[in-house]
């Protein structure tokens, strides 16, 4: 190790790098002028005081988690010799549950085999991955408006422009994007890609109908641009028939699949997964590499046992009856209890329902003045889900982690406050 | 949800957005281009060979793994009263694991609380989202040289370019650094940080003097750069004194501190901290929050469980213990087998020995040529973690990971294989 110079740039005696500056913070890339804090984070402190009920995360609920399921393959897999369980793997992932993702998406209308699917750290990794992979400053990210709040957020640290395309009770307007993409400004970057959640969308509830679904993947192939399909609410239909995947419908390069056990086994393991083609899976792998080297190795083996053991569509099906009958009894509280001039979607599965008020009615200042303090009940405020406009007149509600009497109060109590609001 | 007109850009009727290409594979983003399969993901495809002997990866001993006291700690948190440890929670982390860290660090000389500390997904994240909140394209990283391969890996999706500081037997050459500083290049971009692991650095070995990281924390003071303190190895030393870390010389911003349970706990949880000014961590817990949420729940609150109802101070010894016999056992092994022309470091302490074979030795070349083939003993080739001016007669052996008659055989063959090749 005989070294004599600094190696990189010729040495110049000139100027010193720095004129100091001992403990100031550092100088933060230009990135960071897009991170900020969210409103849901901020909200989610109100989730300590326990006298307000909240409608505002998107959380399973937690007694619906196969808790002795899970027990049982953790301690098998917490033994000497398991200990492999306990060390460092393969960035790509567990290779048993590589398969078995496979298969489940095979099943579901997507042939694939364990060598397509990439694990990753829940599917909030799966957006910053893609994200990273397609992505430079200034970059064109068409997304459903309004869209995830955590995919901006994903996607922000890439400095991207957004283009919001309407969506309405089928989803993504896909007329209305195909009139974008014809009238595409002379000159502009083509955009990179375009994010959507088909199923149960994320704020809004609302799923794209199978013809909007065959318009999206056409116009995918026409103008030559990348679906990033979420799905993490696909497997939780309470009602109505199962549309075919983007990526089914495709079945190529111009999607990339995103889903995730969060919501159908629990959030605490972190795993989700991508569906793409090869070339793209292992540019994602390299990031995945390095990122954060690799998933819990013990949390991959514990859920492969655990879909080996167990009949995971079983308790899926167990979980939809739960979340069914609360969305019901909501929107039968929001039915009896909400002013008529509060519009809400009634979503065929996933979390989330969409407030929408009066023009003119803010949904955070009235949280703020008067919800929290009067009604002890939290909603998320809905402009922070629009990527360019921000729309104050809307709100999401998520019914899935409170009790059906907790539901009754809560609504009772928000609809109360609202007639008086609105009258 | 009544919407008309996409929103971002004014329509503006002209070409189509794109000219079509329909399943090709997406175009990538610039940063793309600095991510590259590594040698030692590649390498590591030889430990499938069981006939192999492999010195390479830098893993712990799963022998020495606390299974059975992480079986009880699991076991406790998988119950119906623990439901939450299977639930999402703050992107921060556990708050019992960020005040058992902070207590750590303190106990290390590094005054901290709880608020002080970010759980991330092992020390790899907290490399991540280092760079991304540091680093624009085209600013400069000073490394060791070599340095961390795997902060290689997380740094290059930012597009830095790196100058290299030479490092020798008391660790990075802090008078080197003060004439580049001093020499900086008129109308350079100033350091966006300097990276470095002060103990029983990966891939030499080598820590940095007392002296020396007394005067790099001036440095950092006098030329305004922040400096990144990786420290996966800091807690298995074998030899000789623990010596301050630069944060705790530091003590304020200049010093982004960063730690791992992976080395003295087990790498499969995926959990490592960044204790850091509040600004900046802040920034960084944002960050988190972008790229994947959250850790693991589960795997936060067992590692909190272990803390609280187990000594890992007493495990760290039982650690040290193993790892000290089998760096004395390698190296006698080394002294006796290998001619007298290669030189290997003799480190305190950590995973790794680094070989200098002499001027014009290709190392890579050797190993592909005849030790795999021959001698069925794998390392890894160092040229791989030179940032700039790749240097190919080095490689990497870890003895951490093997059985001692094991490292008796493997080394014999690889010696007597070195005698015949320089001979």
């Amino acid at each position: 190790m005989k070294q004599t110079a600094a190696q990189g740039f010729p040495a110049n005696p000139a100027s010193p790098a720095s004129p100091g500056g001992a403990g100031r913070p550092p100088k933060l890339a230009a990135r960071m002028s897009m991170v900020r804090p969210n409103a849901i984070r901020e909200l989610l402190r109100h989730g300590d005081d326990p006298s307000i009920i909240s409608f505002g995360g998107g959380y399973p609920d937690p007694a619906l988690f196969p808790v002795e399921e899970l027990a049982a393959v953790y301690a098998d897999l917490l033994t000497a010799e398991h200990a492999g369980a306990l060390q460092y793997t393969a960035s790509v992932g567990n290779p048993r549950l590589r398969e078995q993702i496979a298969a489940r998406l095979s099943a579901d209308g997507m042939p694939a085999g364990a060598d397509d699917v990439l694990v990753v750290q829940g599917g909030q990794q799966g957006l910053d991955l893609v994200a990273k992979m397609l992505l430079d400053p200034g970059d064109i990210v068409l997304t459903e408006n309004p869209t995830f709040l955590g995919a901006l957020i994903a996607f922000n640290p890439y400095q991207p422009r957004y283009v919001a395309v309407p969506l309405d009770d089928q989803g993504l307007d896909t007329a209305a994007l195909e009139q974008l993409l014809t009238d595409w400004p002379a000159g502009e970057r083509r955009p990179a890609f375009l994010y959507t959640v088909p199923e149960f969308q994320n704020p809004t509830g609302v799923s794209m109908s199978l013809p909007r679904r065959q318009h999206l993947v056409d116009l995918a192939g026409r103008f030559g641009f990348v679906v990033l399909e979420d799905t993490p609410y696909r497997e939780l239909r309470y009602d109505g028939e199962r549309l075919p995947t983007l990526r089914s419908l495709a079945g190529d390069a111009r999607v990339i699949h995103l889903g995730s056990f969060s919501k159908i086994l629990a959030p605490s393991m972190r795993l989700g997964w991508v569906l793409a083609e090869s070339e793209t899976l292992a540019a994602l792998t390299l990031l995945k590499t390095a990122t954060d080297t690799q998933c819990s190795t013990l949390n991959m083996a514990a859920t492969a046992a655990y879909l080996d053991r167990f009949d995971i569509d079983a308790h899926i099906g167990r979980i939809c009856d739960s979340y069914r009958r609360k969305r019901d009894h909501a929107l039968v509280q929001i039915e009896r209890w909400f002013p008529a001039a509060v519009h809400c979607t009634r979503s065929e599965g996933g979390l989330f329902t969409w407030l929408t008020f009066p023009e003119g009615f803010d949904a955070a200042r009235f949280m703020a003045a008067r919800m929290l303090p009067e009604a002890k009940v939290a909603f998320v405020p809905g402009a922070t889900f629009f990527p360019v406009h921000e729309q104050p007149n809307h709100a999401r509600m998520s019914f899935s982690a409170q009790r059906e009497d907790v539901l009754s109060a809560g609504l009772e109590r928000l609809g109360r406050l609202l007639a008086d609001e609105l009258s």
